[in-house]
């Protein structure tokens, strides 16, 4: 009986031979999945586009270190947007971690048109990752031989009109601001904004944003903000705090038009408080995803009339005009 | 010769099939790969021992957002130290971040144990991650259905001897120490450590010691300090910013035989400053690998008379009498 029993304990924890890990992957199947479209990895040599077989090795110092960096950029009918951009502050993560990326730049682009490709969809979202790789679990990077580059494309959910129509609610985040050294690395070390995402949820928000030290505003968990002001100024939080974002970044210089035009004062970036953004006529976040999304409440005061508002509707339009159009921030899928 | 050009683009980053990931699985061996012993994945449902089945999925939030914990520590002649105490600490970091530790207390030791017999070695080093899972890609935790486990078993490296005769050298460390909130969850977002690591390996020392805004000493990337004063005190850093190591708090209570002997006048956590250091008997660090070892020097200043001290030895020899002992930090393989 002993026996017996000292056996089911050895069963119950199953020592998995080759084969059996084969079968497991060839069934795996989760309804999650079907979002996943291709993914490239320097560690497979190559595209895959079964999601079992999307998979990274346990010893590589992004899964058990966060030591690794990221972007996120779409693709809107076959043109990926802000390329260009996305890899110049990929670049500027790497250097800041003295990460290699594994391939140069051109290369690099093409890896990515390439899955996208393989994808074979018009409208998705990619996610870029180069890791510090393989080579044991210490804290250690110097014992990683080579740096891998990992390029996930997937279902881009174009959910966002209910949003856009009733607006968003925000409120502020207790979760404790990046430190300004890492502020400015986009690096897969995100628990700070895992946990502002999970506090919005809990809180029956939209987003949460940071406050700084001083208490001016920061920024969302993937996401900037940015108000006009009631003097009729595009306000955003200074950079020198928080990721610079590529969207709001190309917002800022597509407003310019809307000061030419007269209709608005001026665009600057500098401290905001709580306080000027509740007496701000708009308010709006800016991300790779949505774009745009007007804000409605912030800490349940609503902003303006409680409405999206006209700024927010001419934004959007800019934003979406430059991606149709043939500007520096668009790559066509095929040249 | 366009369509030549096209097709060598093309082929140029491969899409790979079922088979080709395989067969590519099945030649991947590196190095490293002979220090890991055995892996159990939840994902996978059981143990491998194949270094390249050891993956995990690339959108486990593990991987991409570093929204996971670990434990670190050892089995020393069939004898695991300390788990006890590591398993209440990972509990209590996954409530620190809201996540499902994915198997009860009791299994989660089966499961331990069992993949330590399959690595077949007497001593080895085991990593414990409990990750929020895969789900997406996004900071958002609820769309994970399923928090996963993953015990990595590896060899123990038993290279210290040097070090303990020669003594390690230590500098101030110039990377932020983490915010409070986050110095107390063991989670994966180990950036700031890694790059202390590598700190240390860049200065040509073994390892660098953070100091908080206040200048006080805090941790070195994996480890823990302390030091005997010239008033014969044992004395730590206190655990209200760093992360309360398990070696150095067991070493806390085990220095409390050599107060009552009248070696030691006291043992307390308690700010402690550069200046305390430097005037100190002897330094130390505490960590799971190494258990003790004796620090020589201190920002190019000698500790002590520059050699590793009789305290050192005394504090290792209690910790190793504790490991061979049938105290409640012992967890032998075979019941």
């Amino acid at each position: 009986m002993e026996g017996r029993v000292a056996q089911w304990v050895a069963e119950s924890v199953p020592r998995l031979t080759f084969d059996q890990v084969l079968d497991r992957l060839n069934h795996l199947t989760r309804p999650y999945h079907k979002n996943y479209l291709a993914m490239y990895s320097s560690w497979l040599g190559g595209i895959v586009t079964d999601p079992a077989l999307m998979m990274i090795p346990m010893d590589d110092h992004l899964v058990h270190r966060g030591d690794g960096i990221f972007e996120a950029f779409k693709c809107v009918d076959s043109r990926v947007y802000g390329l260009s951009r996305h890899l110049d502050r990929l670049e500027r993560s790497a250097k800041a971690l003295s990460l290699d990326v594994p391939v140069n730049r051109s290369r690099l682009e093409q890896i990515i048109l390439e899955t996208i490709r393989v994808a074979g969809v018009r409208d998705c979202l990619i996610r870029l990752f180069v890791s510090r790789g393989p080579g044991g679990f210490s804290t250690n990077p110097y014992e990683c031989p080579a740096s891998q580059l990992y390029v996930m494309v997937t279902v881009l959910h174009e959910t966002h009109q209910d949003k856009y129509n009733l607006g968003v609610h925000v409120k502020t985040s207790f979760i404790p601001m990046k430190r300004d050294y890492f502020a400015n690395i986009k690096s897969c070390n995100y628990l700070p904004n895992v946990l502002m995402t999970k506090e919005a949820q809990d809180e029956g928000v939209d987003f949460t944003i940071s406050l700084d030290e001083r208490g001016f505003l920061g920024e969302g968990a993937t996401e900037n903000v940015g108000c006009i002001t009631d003097t009729l100024e595009f306000v955003v939080p200074r950079f020198d705090r928080i990721l610079r974002g590529i969207t709001v970044s190309r917002m800022l210089e597509l407003a310019g038009v809307l000061v030419e035009m007269g209709i608005l004062k001026g665009v600057r970036e500098s401290d905001v408080s709580p306080e000027e953004v509740r007496r701000a006529k708009e308010m709006m976040m800016f991300g790779t995803t949505f774009d745009v999304l007007p804000v409605v409440s912030f800490d349940g005061h609503p902003i303006g009339d409680g409405r999206p508002g006209p700024f927010f509707r001419k934004l959007l339009g800019l934003l979406r005009e430059d991606m149709r159009s043939g500007s520096e921030m668009v790559t066509p899928l095929d040249e």
